[in-house]
């Protein structure tokens, strides 16, 4: 049998740790053979090298690519979608793909998009049609307008994305692979670990603790080191536990890293436990227990309202994207942040009513079944 | 004063062409300081280099970036675009622009975008819209959704972009900026030149006489040589004379060039010389006196709409792109290819009546009035 | 066992030509895994793509790496090696190599080399310590300073490595691989074939004919039409029947081509036939039969000093190589070339004595011997 | 007055510390223009950005080039050279200088080397011909047999040069620019300045003092956390303050720091400070009050011998450098660093002899002298 060649591109930990359904369901079809490409932040150890994990579920490696350029600014973002896309050329080029398979809105990825695109080669996408903040926002429109299929993750996306003019009947929305993960979820997770990795003061995480996760927003480059020292300050002075983690590389990552540690440095917080990260499997984990997510990542829209896990959400990054009743938004100020905070850690039960808006069965079986059969197409014409 | 400063990427001499008005109008203005980037073929001899142009019109050259890969081929396109992010993003570095100014659907456009994108550059995008065949209409797309500032030049293209979530404060339509320049043109052309560039045999340019555009279309790689063919012989089988220019240097240029050139070592038609190209002004002096526009060139569609000049437009590479009454489409048949020839020598007065779908008074003034004083922004929404 | 790894690099057709026993070597023994990448001109129509000749051979390829800058210019040149070391060092991330194999002195090789280089990769170097024109001179030598393990192919090549501060103990003479191939082979060919392929007039190969080779010099760019039209002039003048070879893709390229380009079709030469390339045996076989080679090939130099074929070797290009009695030198100048071509033509039997300066018994072997067996290196040190 | 266009490079901040006074005598050379391009470390913040330097200096930035590829890794140096070539390439094209002027061994040097030469722009390099460990070996070389005039810095080092074949007409020995600028510095540096930068706690400058510049060894990538933990371990236990710099960009820095975070964070030793860099004037400023400078810099071996200042140089990275006697070599291991270190608290006075074999009077301004007005080529020949 002739099997379908599909490429699947993986530039992070966090990217590997939501896809890893759709991955296995790939796997097992004997009609589809899986390839995997990894680059970027995914072979830096600083966010969590990818290739471990893939050895141990089981999961080749076809191609690794070194492309991230240092210096946590925008110009090194856009050099680093320069060397992606060249070096992607090359791994398709070799590999021979039918589809590239890409998810979300980071430059790594636009950058796949543009090599398979140029390439003749199908493109895939996950989680188009979604509204938020950043140059994510422009990024994640761009990559829908090159690719061929769609699997969005909620209905409004699905929407957005026919009108933007993509052939409808190459669109689907199956839900969101990270909320079928949780929903399968044997959450475990031996919290003493946290003390054992990581900077910082030991923390007590039997009671109620935060999990911290607080990103650079591209387009307030200058700007980030103050917000991030908002959210510390907040933090810091409600004394609740914190698991903080590191911010992921995005430009003014350098601002919202020097903020991070001289604030460390400077005021030794007792209730703070700074990480870099933990796999997905732990950090699934850690969140399941938590009193509430604190910061801007799209955990706190997505897999915690699945979970109905309060979350106070900072500042623009999320602007826009459809979020469960479980989030509180608050602008960059250290009085606002703490007083969400500590309203969300005093309602009942400590939990919300599940939401289900990026919830559905099969999610994963689903999109490999598309894969597997849907006819392909090269040439995309605008649907009026 | 403040001045605004503009950054104009030129990346081939039809490019600058098309663009020179625009130019002028934001060179001439108080309020505005003109950047102009030259790079990809803008920089190749082969298709014309258009530093000496700059010169001659009295335009300056802030940066060149030769970037274009060798091969003609998908990967080598691919490529181009990540060597040109590289490169546009240390010259946007450099020299720190307020907007960057883009056209139409190139891969080196795209680059540009990106490069501009992350390093929160507002981009201004001319064009944008249209649809068409080949890689082009995905990469015009994708622009636009990076694009902050749209110059649509034709109605539908305005509400498509509007269409597409962009904000319609942002989004204008005056008109194409080239067929403003032909509305003004004193054409003239000494017609003996061609025979005196170019290669193959001299050919009677006093009597009726055709021009033959036939470039490559990136997604039908691998049939580009057998398309080509069928030109070719229908022309040479007609008789009629005609000046027939070399194709871009897309994907499947190769198969194209090396079409033609089998073609000319084994037949040495004699009613057909081939050319490079020709300056802009002597370009539109040659197509005023054409009896008939052959191929798949977009000068077919808006330039000879406005002229009333007869066009065959070949195969899929305009497809879905608005035109006039003048354009007969046939398939890639040489019997159609030359009855539709044929037919279109043998209308009344050999023009059509004059189509003003793209045409606009003060498009360029227009552009340039917006540019130098519009609002900027940052980050994009989805309007919906 | 552990097998060594030992990654060839491949970036021309005539690079494959003559390397294809050290190859076969390295190929047969069990102690070795031969890895093989393929880049640059190699991977290029207009210059001989070699995947197909690998595959009729037997050959794996590991890697294909588009690299090559378009524009035959001395920017296009430096860019392709800027591409070149990013994607040799992805392809040497993903194979890990124990020894990158390089050979001679092309810009694509010193990309190479120095991507092991920082990777703590182990690099073998063939034809190290040669001298000769152009840009070469300068690379050949920078590689010989990154490569631990040298091949020379003649004794004064040796010495001159040794003098460079080379550890003596790692720079072996064990002859060229490409003369070993000639002193083996059967070289047959059928010469009507020539009219078959390439452009031009039909020319006579039974009697005395030429082979004319002229390539750019990259150290003298801006006068290289100027210098082949002095060859072409010259060849045409005497009438002998020609075989012409395109030049190859070093900066001055273009305009060694349209200097060809521009004299076909002015003067339609009758005893000149152009031809891209040939196979590396089919070259061969024709080299056998001339009369003389003209031009500035190192085949005039190395292969043709072997066989006692008379060589008219024009301008800078092979300066310093050593070189047989069976080379005439000329500078670029019409007359002198025809004088020349005519006193070689002359010659008794047509054929020199052979020279064994190149020659050893066993080269392919022992080149493969040593990189199965000697121990391995990593810092370099200055050998007095 | 046609002016000699010189472009000097910079990639570092030491590196333009070093170079300052080269700089100055060809800003105030009538007959040259002083171009400067900057680029790599000189950009990032993290190692010291170059740019207000330039601009309190007054000395002007032709162009800034963001190309450091992150991760600390072997790839990663590769990477950035391909980078460099490319965009170092672009620089030159734009800025058509006469000479191009480089210095020393880094990778980013290769690069630019490699882009002049391709480009047919003479070379100039100061400080070839010295012999070290690390890859640096390698590259300096490979950077001489590239360059057309070179500079060095010491008799041994000249003779060198021209032993690999150089034209002994184009090497000097004018002694070393920083040594000159030592030689005439009035050295001013208020100690309490430490305490307010960097990190750890607060040191007594007052009495006895350390400086340590401990590298990672590219060759030695796996072993370089290893090797800085024998350092901390050593200086932390004999417990005289220290300065401790972070790390230079090469590969394994990422050990190399993971070492020292995860020591402070364990041993938050009372005695050392760890600051990022000082400014070159600073920097001398503290070195001249050093008690020993300790760790594998080559400050160590130039600056300090000429100076007198005892040495204690830790493993391979300086093997072979020409050294004085104020230098005490040793192995990575603990106690041998803290019996070196004692021994050399002991000396008598504090400082030993001057060494003046890096020394002569006006270095900077006999190389301006001669980048003015020796007789430019091209092409390389071997001397032999």
């Amino acid at each position: 049998m002739n099997k379908r060649k599909i490429c699947f591109v993986i530039t992070s930990e966090i990217h590997y740790a939501r896809n890893r359904l759709v991955l296995k369901e790939l796997k097992k079809r004997p009609d589809i053979e899986l390839q995997i490409v990894v680059g970027a932040g995914a072979l830096l150890d600083f966010y969590g090298d990818v290739l471990p994990l893939l050895e141990r579920d089981g999961f080749p490696c076809h191609a690794k690519i070194v492309m991230t350029l240092a210096g946590g600014s925008p110009i090194a973002m856009a050099k680093t979608a320069g060397v992606g896309i060249m070096e992607f050329a090359t791994a398709f080029d070799n590999l021979r793909p039918d589809i590239v398979m890409l998810r979300a809105d980071r430059y790594e990825m636009l950058a796949a998009a543009i090599a398979a695109s140029y390439m003749n080669i199908t493109v895939a996408h996950i989680e188009g049609g979604d509204v938020s903040g950043t140059i994510d926002e422009h990024v994640r429109h761009a990559i829908t307008k090159l690719a061929h299929i769609h699997f969005a993750t909620n209905e409004p996306a699905k929407e957005r994305i026919i009108r933007m003019g993509e052939n409808p009947d190459y669109v689907w929305n199956f839900g969101s692979p990270e909320i079928e993960m949780l929903s399968r979820g044997e959450l475990r997770f031996d919290r003493k670990r946290i003390n054992e990795i990581g900077v910082g003061k030991n923390i007590d995480l039997n009671g109620p603790y935060l999990i911290v996760m607080h990103h650079p927003v591209t387009t307030e480059v200058g700007r980030n080191r103050k917000h991030v020292e908002e959210a510390l300050h907040a933090v810091h002075e409600l004394g609740i536990p914190a698991v903080w983690f590191w911010p992921n590389p995005d430009a003014g990552t350098d601002e919202t890293s020097e903020g991070i540690r001289a604030f460390r440095e400077r005021e030794n917080p007792k209730n703070i436990r700074f990480i870099k990260y933990l796999s997905p499997d732990d950090f699934l984990g850690l969140l399941h227990g938590a009193a509430c997510l604190v910061g801007n990542s799209s955990a706190g829209i997505k897999e915690c309202s699945f979970l109905g896990i309060p979350v106070v959400n900072i500042g623009t990054r999320q602007e826009g994207r459809m979020r469960g009743k479980n989030v509180i938004d608050v602008p960059y100020e250290k009085e606002a942040i703490k007083k969400a905070i500590l309203k969300q850690r005093s309602i009942s039960g400590g939990r919300y009513a599940p939401d289900h808006a990026y919830y559905q069965k099969g999610t994963s079986a689903n999109i490999a079944e598309k894969l597997a059969t849907v006819p392909l197409y090269m040439q995309k014409k605008f649907h009026d």
